[in-house]
């Protein structure tokens, strides 16, 4: 997958409604990571943060981060922001952005990071592959029907307890693609549901197979993507939107995700073999 | 405030809804910060990680973070999940998780990560002081009027671009207390939208005053409470609910967070002093 400064990219889904299917076109919102570099005068650049971002007002982010962090208060302590020097004939891929500060800026700031070169070479796409799972894709597995997948939020909705009390939390699932419920978990993170679930399977069973499904009561995002992976899900079926990174994973790493999953209808973005679309 | 291992935490709140407003109680999801540790066999033990989390199957959460990360693979990597251990006397608080694995683990999982001691003494607190920002709390300024307020969410949707074609982003928008909109960015992740707002004003202006108001399109977390008071915003509009950490630090940092603002209703958490009430 290319480097996209547009916030939305095109995508094919199988969209299916109360029993029909059609193939077509659709956008879901762009999720790259960006790698934030910072330079205080005399100082070496280092590598601060990589955030999984939108591509759009990439400075404005690289120094509101900084700002968040307490290491820029005020305007004049930017001197420079750029996106790396790339060399000539290569693609500047605009993922990575230095902020040059007219203040030193804090060791603590660069725990445990780099120093790193002027120049970025492959520029974004290093951290990319550091962040990529290095893990297999999902075996096949027999398909699971879509008429029980869509009814998954509204039943996982029905467990959720805290959910009721404070409208405060998300949720993950464990199905088994009978539609046994194996397991569900909140949490105020989105990522620590997942981790909960996972970590249940681990300490007490069962085993996640590959005809499992993850329920998400939100978005899917390539960090759930690469999570559903490690823990050897087949299957994500998610309230809301993916993202562009998450469809891409998914599709490399041989995840079904089905998006927008409401009132008997639902999206698939990628491997529509491991559902049973047949009514 | 105190550690808890409830996931629910009881608050007051001021009850908005088209033009009248009662005091009542009410419940929102617990927010706290968990340490997790990790320790291979002959190794030292050290920090991997902090997660502010929803207390609750906290050691299956510790160890789902580490299947994430790759270093737990199985049921068996586990030897002992356990709490820190405390001195007699010392309460337990619930909030520092080790991870004791059968299998050595990586270096590069403790990047930058201290050696700790076994014993916690006062556990999470550290953690709490070093995430908690060292910033002032945000001056008084003339009250906002609630009318207007309630209109933001909805208002702040309407320049949502990217959202509408493909409903995965995150908005946060910077609204002066007359109700003009200074600026809205998006983004998939909640805190980037929040980060590119803030860039925005120290890279171009206006900068952000004590009678300012930070729209968000979702939930409001510690963290976001913590960009709002560094960035010096005095109120803070969401469309779903606050965390109790939020709450606790948005009272500390004299932010007035309002929740749940739909339909011409809100709650709000905290500084009611700030908004005009009177119809």
């Amino acid at each position: 997958m290319k480097a996209t400064r547009r916030p939305a990219t095109r995508v094919q889904v199988v969209a299916y409604d109360a029993g029909t299917t059609s193939t077509r076109s659709d956008e879901v919102v762009t999720e790259e990571p960006l790698q934030i570099r910072a330079q205080g005068p005399g100082q070496p650049l280092r590598d601060v943060a990589v955030t999984m971002r939108t591509p759009g007002n990439d400075f404005e982010l690289a120094v509101g981060y900084l700002a968040g962090e307490g290491v820029v208060g005020a305007g004049e302590d930017v001197r420079e922001v750029r996106y790396c020097d790339v060399d000539p004939g290569e693609p500047q891929l605009y993922n990575v952005v230095t902020v040059a500060t007219s203040r030193p800026l804090p060791d603590e700031l660069f725990a445990g990071r780099a120093v790193v070169g002027a120049s970025c070479g492959t520029c974004g796409k290093t951290t990319i592959e550091q962040i990529r799972v290095a893990a297999s894709p999902v075996p096949a597995a027999a398909p699971v029907p879509m008429s029980m997948l869509v009814g998954l939020p509204a039943q996982l909705r029905g467990t959720q307890s805290v959910f009721d009390r404070t409208g405060g939390l998300h949720a993950a699932g464990h199905v088994r693609g009978d539609g046994t419920i194996v397991a569900v978990r909140e949490d105020v993170g989105r990522h620590n549901a997942v981790d909960k679930l996972v970590g249940a399977s681990l300490l007490s069973g069962p085993v996640v197979e590959p005809g499992d499904v993850l329920v998400l009561s939100g978005r899917v995002s390539f960090e759930m993507v690469q999570k559903a992976v490690v823990a050897g899900f087949g299957i994500i079926v998610a309230v809301s939107a993916p993202s562009s990174l998450a469809v891409a994973a998914a599709d490399e790493f041989g995840v079904a995700v089905l998006g927008f999953t409401r009132d008997g209808a639902a999206n698939v973005y990628s491997h529509p073999e491991r559902i049973g679309l047949d009514a």
